[in-house]
């Protein structure tokens, strides 16, 4: 967890169920989970992580901010592509060790192009190998949106 | 992962992306995230993971399984409080690190007894410390529900 955090660490476990302090429970790498919900459909956008400074980010802008895992770097949702995810609404799970943010996503939340990342459905009812079912039409081109600005 | 997955291991970013092989992409401890939502109300009802075996039953049954990491057991969700739920629909995202089910939940998800352990809503605009505002009512009493039956 980073220094800076403006959050108090977790307390007793009833304490991070039943009280009204947001003491977020990050990770041994210092994140939380995030699940952005698109505000209007309800569908699953994406599924990504915050440190405390995202979530301190977040919070205080009213704008997605998230930690990367493999850039190991703070970035804000649509910095590069300008698909930006405004919140409408936060809530925080029962142990405080998940973040659920109801937004109004510009464009498409996935770096492939679609709305949404999870586009491909997973038949039920069947053991083994399963073959994936596309359900998501693309809504940008990935290749111009995340080309680097001149 | 699992000796006995029956997932073939990830191929390429653009394979994981594009293709219609099932092939996640299990974390150091072999579990991916997986979000459940609520079929009817879009509702996300909790954040909780999943190994090989637990996707396999998921996807086999239609019925969510998950792994507790702090028990390092397989559960099937209900099996104590018979607050289970069927799937509706299972989803996987671009790079097959996160599975979303959309799921009938008995009662409720929560085991503190609410319908959704997003129960809490986190005040946007501020800096610094934040008060939570609870949200949603009790729908069963978790003394009863987890009670070892005798």
């Amino acid at each position: 967890m980073s220094d800076t955090s403006p959050f108090a660490p977790p307390e007793t476990s009833a304490d991070l169920e039943e009280g009204t302090a947001l003491t977020p429970k990050f990770d041994a790498d210092g994140l939380v989970t995030c699940v952005a919900t698109d505000a209007a459909s309800g569908d699953v956008l994406m599924v990504a992580h915050m440190n405390a400074e995202a979530l301190a980010k977040t919070i205080a802008t009213g704008e997605a901010w998230y930690f990367s895992r493999s850039r190991r770097a703070l970035w804000k949702k649509g910095e590069t592509s300008g698909h930006t995810q405004r919140v409408v609404e936060m809530r925080i799970d029962c142990d405080q060790d998940a973040v659920w943010i109801k937004v109004e996503q510009i464009a498409g939340a996935c770096h492939t192009g679609r709305r949404s990342c999870f586009y491909r459905a997973v038949p039920l009812g069947k053991s083994g190998a399963a073959t994936l079912e596309f359900r998501d039409e693309r809504v940008f081109d990935p290749n111009t949106a995340y080309r680097a600005k001149d």
